[in-house]
């Protein structure tokens, strides 16, 4: 972590690059707006940071890579600093956790310009506020491609944390959040196309119901997880960590408009977005009854015991969804 | 944060390919080895971890990027996993801090083998168990890079953090560890000889003081931080944030062989070395009187107020030190 020491940065041209601007003026352009809570007993400028935190404290970490999680051409900045912070704090969420902080590891080659800095830091800095996180510090350093480290940080409430395996038999499974948008955003701009506008900015910056989590928690929630990969292959680690098979109801899900006329120009199954489309961080849980479900989330199936010989996993309507499986960072199937 | 489910990732042949073996197994060979101690409530394997910490949680990332902070032709993949865990607690030990857990994030090219990460894992392990953090998770990516994210959390067991802005006119300055050998070791790698020995251990793997930031920290430190880019340009920071002069004394320093040794082959000042030779993550203090150093530190200068007129800095027995300044990242000096 270092200390922002340098006066008016604010000043600085936005054509003036990394290289030429230097460490502490980049590390004062990612710091200047973001918001810090009480609970920030010591933000940026020092070697660490303190954080108040009631109880045990909840952490995770996403690595975002240039191309590989977000492309220059496809994404603006503000978008990209949104959807780091985004994709982070649903992984808290997912454990009914209130995430609180996060710290940020910028890497970035020379040549990259004040001006993205600027505009990728006020997108930090305004999903940091929708989150209720604050901005606690990070690191700074050259690459050749930008690496965006988030770590996120945050607290129960005195509430247990909800794992993946305490789906039991009996259990409905219920959804809080979209799943197919941003996979039909990536099918539409890997065409080279920009509409329907709502999907290529699900694309770009998800849109987590923040402090869902929490309430589903607070309701009972038996397991959970954020979708990052897809419904269907996600859900496979919620069946393998406790041992049950997940049944979905595709009638369950509605076909949204824009799913349904990305589905139509692709020639895709609109299903196979909603069920295994990735990157949406909606949250998936399951609940001991459908009486136990709050408001916001929708049931979309049920959890039974795996017959004898039975496999455990995810069926939709009673059998495997041929394209289930997730995406893997490495280029294997599952 | 993914879940490790793959069976018999001992088996496979340290030739495979990240791409061939998976995310999966890749994630299981990362964690196999590392240490999870009681404190950790959950590890690696759902959305996020939790650990429990007494009080305020303190917290840091550094990040390390392939050709930028190590070489793999100059360090051996272990080497690399021990330096990433150890710059990090660092940043803890500086704020007089007990570091208990850690969360990596991790990308590499698919073509990686399957061997390096076994080795670099067990450095992971090897000096999480030195340092006593567990590994609570982490994120597994594709980059073009090897690139590193570890972030540190740990606790204070009451203590009240040692920021850098505290250091006051009579105090003294501290030093413990060591300096100026990891730059040693770069000068010697960089014109391709592989010694002295002990000084090109030190650019791979630091030897931070393990537990001596809490130490200083009951001692009564009024400033402290991990000497990351070079004694006088980081004793700087303290300068500025505590608004005072610290005055060096050159003949508080020993010269170690090693360091001769290269100084005399490379022409170079050994004090330039010792001074401002940075990655070596000793860790610098200043403390309320000589009586107040704790065993394991050296005085090595002394804290006074400025005069009129004069800045707020580091000086080498009275005078500005010409090659004073650190490391930029972004390629510009300070």
């Amino acid at each position: 972590m270092s200390a922002a020491t340098s006066g008016g940065v604010a000043a600085l041209p936005g054509t003036s690059t990394l290289g030429e601007v230097g460490e502490f003026a980049l590390v004062e352009v990612l710091t200047a707006d973001a918001p810090l809570a009480e609970d920030v007993l010591l933000g940026p400028g020092d070697d660490a940071a303190v954080l108040a935190v009631d109880g045990p404290v909840v952490t995770s970490v996403d690595v975002l890579v240039q191309d590989v999680h977000f492309k220059l051409g496809w994404s603006e900045p503000g978008d990209i600093g949104r959807k780091a912070i985004a994709v982070n704090v649903a992984d808290l969420e997912a454990m009914g956790a209130r995430a609180t902080g996060v710290v940020l590891g910028f890497s970035a080659p020379p040549h990259l310009q004040l001006r993205w800095v600027r505009e990728f830091a006020a997108g930090v800095a305004q999903e940091c506020r929708a989150a209720g996180v604050s901005l606690l510090g990070g690191d700074t350093t050259r690459s050749r491609d930008i690496t965006l480290s988030v770590t996120v940080l945050g607290g129960l409430d005195g509430r247990a944390p909800v794992r993946r395996s305490g789906a039991r038999a009996g259990d409905v499974v219920a959804l809080c959040g979209r799943t197919g948008w941003a996979a039909a955003g990536l099918a539409v701009l890997g065409r080279g196309f920009r509409s329907p506008r709502a999907v290529v900015e699900a694309q770009r910056v998800p849109q987590v119901p923040y402090g869902a989590g929490a309430v589903a928690a607070a309701a009972g929630a038996t397991a959970m997880l954020d979708v990052s990969d897809g419904l269907v292959g996600d859900l496979g680690h919620v069946a393998r960590a406790s041992g049950v098979v997940l049944d979905l109801h595709r009638d369950a899900f509605e076909v949204p408009d824009p799913l349904q006329a990305v589905a139509a120009a692709t020639g895709a199954d609109p299903y196979a977005l909603l069920l295994t489309g990735g990157e949406d961080h909606a949250l998936a849980a399951t609940f001991p009854g459908p009486a136990a479900v709050p408001d916001g989330w929708r049931v979309v199936g049920e959890v039974r015991a795996a017959s004898a010989g039975e496999a455990v996993g995810v069926l939709v309507d009673g059998s495997p969804w041929d394209s289930a499986g997730g995406y893997d960072h490495f280029g294997r199937g599952r």
